[in-house]
Formats: structure tokens, sequence, C-alpha cells
């Protein structure tokens, strides 16, 4: 496709997206679609000719609009926001616009220098220590994971990565709660720790908070049996409840055992760039990483995910490779961010933070997180003063885990009335909620931070819940 | 930002793209700033107030455009293609404005879906056995970690996510040459298996392929030490000369030994859409993982790797999650890309290669993979007819590796010459080639591919190349 081909291509998405964008409101929030229902009315075979634009933007309006849950929506309130901001989906177009390529700094001196600008605004807003230094990652779930694959370097002065764990005969450990997010455990298994290797501390029974009491009794434990302590990975706003570990606590029994201390602010870490919110992050100057996701409550879109690090260089030991084809004369002046992680080669993320920062502004973005935690609080006051309602879990962010009690239920009937009225509000297509497990019981969370909810969204789905559980009392 | 001033940004950015498309033959290749000259054309702070998308698009201009490497041009004949062809360009911008969020098929059907057929489309148009599954990854050198860490398990009976490889007595070991790619001993140390334990195999010295009677012996020398072979990265096309291992000789003694077979054609793969390149696969249906990147030759925008395997069963053992907030009634029914790979989050990547396919249609790139086959061997003709050039490499797929060898210069002298004319031509700004040491000594790899490189533009640089060596040599 030539230039002017997309010239006129371009203009109709472009036409095609702000109309989307713009009846979103009106569209149910969660897919209806069947297994296979989207596989099904797509062709067995791939195309040898080339198709006009037009049959793709029908294929987007029939197939592809219908078959996603629409998390753009004002009334989604599923499992974190995940908002797509259009000042960022601009910056993610110049990326693919330019079709720059990330390897070295060489291959794109501005792909390095404007991330690391970027970052570095980033680490400013949120007040995360001066002497840190940060990089764009995929998601969490891979920041994590380079994390434990550096803490696990510098706990064994760096010869796992020459000789292997196998080597290891004292095993190395990891804590967290078991409130931490999936891919925590998934990443302690997957850099060769082992699941049995990984701790999951108690929580008090209210906050749901990592208890240092309880860390320092599993690791001096394990410290007895000839364990060696690596990692722990203090969840900041955790996916359940946004329960906050108390980081200030953890750190000093980290650096005695000489611990890395990651920092999982995924969701909550956009919080941080409210000053009255930095109380999630005290103690930080004391961490090792630290990771949020912009793509998440902030908003830059999918994916962008900051890893910040007190010392690069630990990540530059374990990840840095050095062929020939990939040297410069300028190699010992710049950064080398396909040393700072897994993949070699590296999209131009940070033109869509810098897109999304400089076309919403700074200020705009913290009054919507502020109308934000405010909604959570205005819900969170409804429902404990409404009869049969409860607050499960303190509301220190966003979200608000809540459960509708009707007398004379036991275990099981409780559960089957949460999820049928949870399933009725979802079917209803007007909201999206998340049922999960708390103290294994279900509950419902209610995760607000859509870029476009608005206090009426928040009326609005009161009124829902209300009614759907209702509904599924009298039925 | 709301969808009115999306619309008018949007075709303002559209406009912008398609010029600066339409005037990079003017641009230099490689781009000429300092180190640390994009980062000090940018602001300190971060913007408070909303800025006019005037403003972004003159620093697109000012900054970014000459802050990278242009690897759209005709003649960049860098490291390795990186086209971002600007149908799939629509299909990435059809991404960002729908916002979908990844997480698992219920978040948006579609976009498991959607990537389902494509990745099968393109299973097929490559030749692939029909039995196996592919998933969209970001990079080669993360699908080849994926690889590593399902090949650690299988090798295991699935007990180092349990307990951990330090769990185990008898290390790992796995196998590649070292013309390999830097992501694979990487990803071998990640993986854990640690640098020790993987072994170099010796190639042939003019083909440069893995030797299958060093593998074979290399295999038994850890058998009989107590080692336990766990897999092998059979590397088709490598980066240094586009060398072939012979995979069909590599994987009966794979078997015999019940290593793994990961096949990393990251740059070669999209050769296999051609029936007479199918040759360089040759014995995949004994492998279990192959990983090619339609974000190079192909022309799919980065990012996008697809990693194929025989059986997923050996992927989803080793990266499931089941958090009681992600699960749904459909859970069993469907695919989820999540316990595929690493990142929880996934961006609705297939939409880029949806669209890419659609628009250009598979005729027409086969065609262009065809016309840079032929370019290749045209350039490597003219090379090895003029005096004192060198073509020191088998010209199989669309790089030439060449030295221009003067009489008289000795080792040291050689090197120097090659990178005084390899410097000349880059900086020159009218094409881009790469230096990389073969056999210890300084060469120059040739990658043709560029979307938009005709027959001219290899004439234009075989003239630059010969004019720079000259030069060089008379100077």
């Amino acid at each position: 496709m030539g230039p002017e081909e997309f010239r006129a291509a371009g203009h109709e998405l472009i036409d095609w997206i702000a109309d989307y964008r713009a009846r979103i409101p009106e569209l149910p929030v969660q897919a209806r679609v069947a297994p296979g229902e989207v596989a099904g009315q797509l062709p067995a075979n791939p195309p040898e000719e080339a198709e006009p634009f037009a049959r793709l933007l029908a294929d987007l309006d029939a197939i592809v609009v219908p078959g996603v849950t629409q998390v753009q929506h004002p009334r989604y309130f599923g499992w974190f926001p995940s908002n797509a901001t259009l000042s960022s989906a601009l910056g993610d177009l110049a990326t693919a616009g330019l079709g720059a390529l990330g390897i070295t700094w060489q291959s794109a001196p501005a792909l390095t220098e404007v991330e690391e600008v970027v970052v570095e605004w980033l680490r400013e807003l949120t007040g995360l220590p001066g002497s840190w230094k940060g990089v764009i990652q995929d998601t969490a779930s891979t920041a994590c994971l380079v994390a434990l694959l550096a803490a696990r370097e510098r706990a064994t002065d760096y010869s796992e990565a020459r000789g292997g764990l196998q080597a290891e005969s004292a095993p190395l450990t990891v804590y967290t709660t078991e409130h931490a997010h999936s891919s925590i455990p998934k990443a302690a298994a997957l850099a060769g720790y082992g699941r049995d290797n990984l701790r999951l501390i108690a929580v008090d029974p209210v906050s749901y908070a990592m208890r240092p009491d309880a860390l320092e009794e599993a690791v001096e434990e394990d410290v007895k049996a000839g364990r060696r302590p690596a990692a722990v990975v203090v969840n900041i706003g955790t996916t359940g409840t946004t329960a906050v570990d108390p980081l200030a606590e953890i750190v000093p029994l980290a650096r005695r055992y000489r611990m890395w201390v990651h920092v999982d602010a995924a969701m909550a870490g956009s919080a941080l760039l409210l000053p009255e919110m930095r109380w999630l992050v005290d103690g930080v100057d004391g961490a090792d990483s630290l990771c949020w996701n912009p793509h998440k409550w902030l908003g830059t879109v999918l994916d962008c995910s900051l890893l910040y690090v007190a010392d690069p260089a630990h990540l530059i030991r374990v990840m840095s490779t050095n062929p020939s084809y990939l040297r410069s004369a300028v190699d010992g002046e710049v950064t080398q961010y396909k040393d700072w992680g897994i993949p070699l080669g590296r999209r131009f993320r940070a033109l869509k933070l810098w897109f999304h920062l400089r076309l919403d502004g700074v200020e705009a973005i913290r009054a919507r997180l502020r109308r934000d935690l405010d909604n959570a609080r205005w819900l969170a006051a409804q429902v404990e003063a409404a009869p049969g309602w409860r607050v499960l879990a303190p509301v220190s962010l966003q979200t608000v885990v809540l459960r509708h009690e009707p007398p004379g239920l036991d275990h099981d009937g409780l559960n089957q009335h949460t999820l049928a009225w949870v399933d009725a509000v979802n079917g209803s297509g007007a909201a999206l909620v998340t049922p999960s497990l708390l103290d294994g019981v279900w509950s419902v969370r209610v995760s607000i931070g859509a870029e476009n909810t608005e206090r009426s969204d928040i009326e609005h789905l009161w009124r829902l819940l209300r009614h759907a559980a209702a509904t599924a009392e009298a039925g």
C-alpha cells in the first residue's frame, strides 16, 4: 500500500474510530458472542488478492465491535481500568507510521531518548526516588519476571546465569501474599525459583495487607532451614481488594536479609501522580524496583508498563548482549534498553506516553484520577448505608468490593445469590462488574476509573446493583 | 481528548504520515544525531497544561524524524528488514482505536478468535504441520525464552516450576551454534539453564550451518558426564550469514535424546510463504516449536512474532494461571492465550496481521519476497564477478555477506579498510549496510528486503560500495 492509498483509507479509519468512540455508551458493555462465533464469520483461507478497504471497515463494525467487551464504556467497572485515551492512540499511530526499529540506540536514537525523558517525567510526577531509572516494558507480568531474574542473580553473585539454578544446593525463596496478582507466582515459577519456594505470607484479616511479623517469621524459618531469602514482592493495590502492603515496615526486614524488594503497583501506580496518595509507597526509597502500568488507570493505550529500578546495573548484568552486528562507536555513551529487558526489538512505545501527557496535560489527568477516587468513596458510602449491603474491604483506591447479604442464606445460598445478580447485571449489557472470591466467598468488585465514567454513571450502577439484587432475592 | 478533537488531529496525523512516507527516499538512511541530542531538545518537566496538536506534529518533524534511522528507506540494507507496511499500520491504528483489553477470551473474544484464524492462515501459508497451533508474541527473543521454559519443564516432568531448577542435581543442557542470535544464549541464561550449560556446536566452514555429527558428539559427551540434554535451538537463516542448520538431520538425533527442538526462523520465516523455499524447514514436522517474525521481512509493523508449537499443552502447563476474578462459564471451550506466554494483558495484535494480508493480498506479498531473493542473487553475481571483491557465505536468502579485499593488506589492514569504507557509505546517508565479524574478520552484511527496494536501488548501492571501497583504497 502506497502513501496515497494510506491517506484515503487512513482518513476513513480515523472517522470510523471517532464515530465508534462516540457511540460506545449505547453498546452493551460485555461482549455477547458465543465461543467460536467470531471465528465462524471469518474465511478459512487467507486472501490471495487485495481487498478494498471498505470491506475491512464493514468487518470491524459487523464482527469485531460486537466481539469485544467495551472497556472504554463509561459503565465498565470490570477487572481494572484499561483506558485507551485518544491522545495516546494518536501517539501510537505515530509509532506505526514512523515504523522505527528499536534494537540499539543507533537504530533509533529518538526511540531511546524520548523514552528516557518521558520515563523520567513520570518518575518525577509519581515522586519516586530521583536516582531511580526507568524503562518501558509490555506488562507488569514481564516486569516482575525481569525483577525476579535480577533478584535471582544478585542473590547468587551473578552465578545463576553462568551455572544455572541447577548448580545451587540451597534453594532461593520469594515472599508475597495470596492476594498478589497471578503473574507473581507465575514469574517465580518461570524464573526457576519454583512455586514450592514461594511463600504466601499471612495478611491482616481486615486490610488484606501483608503482616510484617508473619513475613519475618517465614524468613527466619527459611534461613534456619538453610534456604536463602532472595526477594519479596510487595503489593500496592492488590487486584482483589486494592490492599496495600506496608512497604515501610517490609523494607528494613528485607534489607537485613539482603532481599530484593519489588513493588507491584500495576494498577495503583497511577494514583502516585496525586501527592496526597504518595503514602501508598512510603518507604520506596529502600526498595529495588517498582512497576506500574500507564495502560491501566492512567490511560496510555496497551501495552505500556513502567519498570523503575534503583540500580539498572543489575538488569544490564543479567540481560545484556553484544553481537558484532549491533556494535557502534557510541555504545559507551548511550542507554541500550535492549539490555534492560527480555526482547531485543522494541516498539517506539514512548511516543504514546509523550502524546498522552502533552495532549491531555497533567492537571487534567490528576483531576480525573481524583474524580474516580471520590466516586469510589461515594459508592462505598451508599453501600454502607443500605440495609443488607456490605463493603468488604477498605476503599483506599478506586475499587469497592461489596456484597448483598440477604438474611437467612447459608454459604452456598449466598454464593448463588451473588453470582445470580452479578450475571443479571453483566448480562443486561448496561454495566460490567467482576465477581471474585474473598475469603472463599464470592464478592463483587466495582473497579471505577474508565475515562468517561462520571458520577451519574456510578448512580446508574448503584440503581442497577440494587435492582438486580432485589430481583434475584425475590425470584 | 474527545472523539471530535481526535477526528481533527487524526486527519492531520494521517496526512503527516502519508507525506513522511513519500519523502523517506530523500532522507539520510542513518540517523545523524549525537548521543543526548534528542533528549536535549525536550523539556525537563512534563506539561501541566494540554498542548495544541500542531506542536506535537512540529516536534515529530524537527526532533523525531531526524532522530531515527530510516528503516523504511529503499536503500536500508542494515540489520534486517523491518518493514512497517502501511496496510498493517492501519490495522495497528484500529487496535489503538478499539482499545480492547486482551486478558481472557471473555474480555475480548474477537481478540482471541481473530488471532486464532490469522495465525492459522499463516500456518497454512508457510506449510507448517496442520496439527500445530500458533500464538502471537512480541519478539523472537521472548518466543525462544518461552520455548526453553517449556523445554525445561518437559525435560523434568514439570517439576521445575514446582521445585525450582535449584532442586536438580543433573544439569540440563541446551545446544545451538555460535551463529545463533544473541537472544538464544540470553534465553538459556534467563530460563535458568546457565550459560555454562549452553553448547555452541561446531559449524561447517563454508555454510556456517550446524554440523549434526558435532551435535551428536556433544550430546553423547554430556550424557556420559551425567548431564541431561533438554533442547536444541536450530537456526534457519542466522543473523550473520543466513546460514541454515540441517533441521532434518538434527530432528532424529534430538528425538533419540528426547530433546525439545526449537526452530528460530525469525527473519527467514517470511520466505516460507514461497513454496520453493520450504526446503529451509525440511524435517519441521519432527520439531516442537518454531518462531518467525512477520515484523521483519513480511512487513507487519513491530511488534509481531509468531510462535508455533506442536503441542500447546506444554505451554499451558507451564504458563497458566486461574485467579477467581478471571473465571468465566466458557473457560473450557475457548483458547486462553494468556496461558501461552508470559504477559497476562495482550494487545489486539492480530488486527495488524489481518489488515496486512487482506489489504496487500498474499500474491503481491509473495511477488515482493521473490523480488528480494532475486535482487540478492543479482548483487552476489556482481560481487563475485568484480575483481578484489568476495561473497563470503552462501546466498540462500536475501542477505549478501561480502568484502572488498585489495591485495597486500594484512588482517588488521583489511579490517581497517572494511570499516573505513562501510563508515563512508553509512555516513553518506545514501544507504545503510551493517559491518559484522565473520571468522573473526570484519565483513559487510547487505540485508535486502525493505518494502520499497527495487533493482535500481541495488544497482545504486553496488555503485556506492565500489566507489567507497576504491576511495578508501586510494586514500
